[in-house]
C-alpha cells in the first residue's frame, strides 16, 4: 500500500512538470513514513481519496525534515548525508518549499475540515521550530516549555494526520485527534530517549546531539532534577559543547544514576496508554501494534 | 484600505499566539503591497472577504520575499537589512514557513477554486525560484528559458491575485488572470531594467547586482544578442563578477549603444497594452492606473 502513496508523491512532483525538481526530489529521504501508515490504517481502502491524503501528508513532513535539517546545520539524515549537506542549504530550501506549496494545493482537492486540519497543524509545526530554536538558546529547565515545543513540532501533523484521515472514512476525528497527539509526544520523546541510548552506528547521526545543539529535552530535564548542585553546575558546562569520551560516558552514567530514561520511557507508555484510551471503542487493532512499534523501537 | 490588510496580517501572525513569533513579524519589511492594491482593485468592498483575502496573499509574498533573500545571499531589501541580515538565516527560513503556512491555513476559508489558484500557483513560485538559481549557474542565452522562468517566480502569484479577487467578485476570471500575467511579466522586466538604469541610492540595494549574482536579465539578452563576438567575449570575464566602476561603465555604454533597455521597455509596454485588452470591457478604470505606474516607477 506505501508503494502507490510513494507513486503519487512523485506524481504530484512530476505534474509540475521541471526535470530539475523531479531529479531533486529522488534525493530526498523517504523516513519511515509513520504519518502515510496512520493514515491508510485509520481511513482504510474504501475511500479512494485515502492514500492521496497520505502522499500529500508526506510531502509536506519531507518538506519540514528539509528545512529543519538547514535550520540544525544537520548534515546526516538517517546515516546518509542530508540533501542540504549533499547539495547545499539554497537547495534544501527550495525544494522544501516546492513540496510544501505542492502539498497545499493538492490538498485544496479535500474538504474545508480536512484541508484546514492540515494546514494548521503545519503553521502549528513551523511556530513549534522557532520554540525549539529559542530554547536553545540557553539551557531551558521548563517541562511545560519542553512539552509545549514538541507538541507544535512533532505532534500537531501526527494528530492532524489521525484526524483529518478520521474524517476521510466518516470516523469520530476528536478521539482520532487525541490519539494521534499522545502518539506523536510518545514518538518525540522516544526520539530523544534514543538520542541519549543509542550509537551513532543504529541512529545514523552523532550519539548525545541534541545537547550539543542546545536542546535539553525531557532526559536532561529529568536528570537535571535529581542532580545535586555541583552536578548541576558540571553539566552547564557541558552544555551547547562537543563532547570528548570521558563527558559523553559522565552523562550517560548520571542519566542512568537519576533513572532518567526510565523515567522517560514511563511518559512515553503512558501517553502510549492514553492514545490507545482514546480510540477504545473502536476496534483498531492495526493502531494498538504502530503504538507498541513506535515505543519499543530501537531507532 | 491597506491599513485593514495590515492590521489583518497582524492578527493572523497573532492567532498564533507566540510572542516572539509577533515581535519577528514586525522586522518583516512591507514591501509595495502590489498584489494587496490589485485585489481591493478587482474585488471591490461588497464582499466582506476581500481584504483577507489581500491579507493572506501579501503574507504569501512576504514568505517567498523571506526565502529568496536566503537564496541570493541578499543583505538588503528596500534600503534596510533583510531579516537574514538581521539576524540569520534560519529565523529567515522559519519565519517564512510561518507566514507561508498560516496564509495558507487561513486560505481554507475561501472557496476550492480560490485555494487551489492561489496554492498552485505557490508552487509553480517556488520552482520558478529554483529555475533562477539553476539559470544562474551559467550564462543563459535563451529568451525563453528567461520567461518561463520569471512567469513562474513572479507573474503567477499576480495572475491568481487577480484571478482569485475576480472569482470572489463573481467576475470573469479568465480575463482577469490575462491581465494579472501580462502585469507579472512587466513588472519583472521593469524591475530588471531598474538593476541596470537606477543608483544604489533609489534601489536599496547595489546597481547591477543581477549579473554579478549570475542572472542574464531581459537587458542582457538584447544587449548580448546585438554585440559582436569580441563584446561578447568581454561580457563573459564580467560575469558574476564583482564590477570595477569602469566595467560597470561599459556595460551601461553597451546597453545603450545596443538599446537593450529600450526593446526591454518596449516588451514591458506591451505586456501593459495586453493586460488591459484583456480586460476591455471591464471598465476597472483603476486597473489602467496600476499597470501605467508599475511601468513609468522609478524603484
Amino acid at each position: 500500500m506505501l508503494q502507490i502513496v510513494e507513486k503519487l508523491m512523485r506524481e504530484h512532483i512530476e505534474s509540475l512538470g521541471d526535470l530539475k525538481t523531479s531529479e531533486l526530489f529522488q534525493k530526498v529521504p523517504k523516513g519511515k513514513r509513520l504519518r502515510a501508515k496512520l493514515i491508510l490504517k485509520i481511513a482504510g481502502l474504501e475511500n479512494p481519496q485515502t492514500q492521496n491524503l497520505a502522499s500529500i501528508i508526506e510531502l509536506i513532513h519531507a518538506a519540514s525534515l528539509l528545512h529543519d535539517d538547514v535550520i540544525d546545520d544537520a548534515t546526516l539524515r538517517r546515516g546518509k548525508p542530508s540533501l542540504n549537506a549533499e547539495f547545499d542549504n539554497k537547495t534544501a530550501i527550495m525544494m522544501g518549499d516546492i513540496l510544501y506549496s505542492k502539498g497545499f494545493s493538492e490538498l485544496t482537492s479535500f474538504s474545508k475540515d480536512i484541508s484546514f486540519c492540515i494546514s494548521n497543524a503545519v503553521a502549528l509545526l513551523s511556530v513549534g521550530e522557532l520554540l525549539d530554536v529559542e530554547l536553545s538558546k540557553a539551557f531551558n529547565p521548563s517541562f511545560e516549555k519542553y512539552f509545549d515545543m514538541i507538541y507544535k513540532k512533532t505532534a500537531s501533523l501526527i494528530e492532524a494526520s489521525a484526524s483529518s484521515a478520521a474524517m476521510l472514512a466518516g470516523k469520530q476525528s476528536e478521539k482520532y485527534a487525541l490519539y494521534g497527539k499522545n502518539l506523536g509526544l510518545a514518538f518525540q520523546i522516544i526520539d530523544d530517549i534514543l538520542d541519549v541510548t543509542q550509537t551513532e552506528e543504529v541512529l545514523g547521526k552523532p550519539s548525545l546531539n541534541d545537547f550539543k545543539e542546545g536542546k535539553a529535552t525531557l532526559p536532561y530535564l529529568y536528570m537535571y532534577e535529581k542532580l545535586n548542585p555541583q552536578d548541576k553546575s558540571y553539566l552547564m558546562t557541558l552544555y551547547k559543547k562537543e563532547l570528548s569520551a570521558q563527558e559523553s560516558v559522565w552523562i550517560k552514567a548520571k542519566m542512568a544514576e537519576t533513572g532518567a530514561i526510565e523515567r522517560c520511557m514511563k511518559d512515553a507508555r503512558e501517553l502510549g496508554n492514553e492514545a490507545l484510551l482514546a480510540i477504545k471503542y473502536e476496534e483498531d487493532v492495526g493502531l494498538v501494534k504502530i503504538i507498541t512499534e513506535m515505543i519499543e523501537r530501537n531507532f
